[in-house]
């Protein structure tokens, strides 16, 4: 009687939000079931309807990649409310930097 | 009869969400009516409510940068709904890289 249908194993978003996870569901291909922590971040940090908009405003093939982004900028924001990924932007702005500064010399 | 106070001039957030903007916003600071597009863009991508409760949770003074780091990513967001500022963060990674590489040679 196992089923991999998403009526005996609702995806991490339905399950998180305690709602039935119905075939077509537009977070099932992007949350499984065995990262709850990836929608919990999600959710917390842009809410579910802003994620179901943005997904909706997306073509099919663009979603993947858009969840991902999400759950990446959202992880960074968990870890640091000030900055979140921007922090990361800002460090590797230094190193670019750093790096042309130190090649300077090299190149004249 | 001229005043500053924010009875007279909404801040614009209190100004998008069509409320009166009182004494003690805590938008107010951050989101100055002449700056309508940083509320609007930051209300499209993280919601209000999210924006408060994250303002909420920090101190004072670590308020304006999260809120400008907020603002950026929810500009880059709406500029590219797919990788937002995750697209500037792959793209300075991958600077880096190609300046290790071409550093590497005049090392040895």
């Amino acid at each position: 009687m196992a089923s991999s249908s998403s009526y005996n194993c609702p995806c991490a978003a339905c399950k998180f939000l305690r709602r039935k996870c119905m075939p077509g569901c537009i977070f099932a291909p992007y949350f499984p079931p065995e990262e709850p922590q990836k929608f919990a971040n999600v959710h917390k940090i842009f809410g579910a309807s802003n994620v179901t908009k943005l997904l909706n405003e997306l073509l099919p093939h663009q979603r993947e990649d858009a969840v991902n982004s999400l759950a990446y900028e959202a992880e960074a924001r968990v870890r640091d409310p000030v900055y979140g990924c921007v922090g990361a932007i800002s460090f590797l702005q230094r190193q670019v930097q750093g790096l042309q500064n130190l090649m300077r010399p090299m190149l004249i």
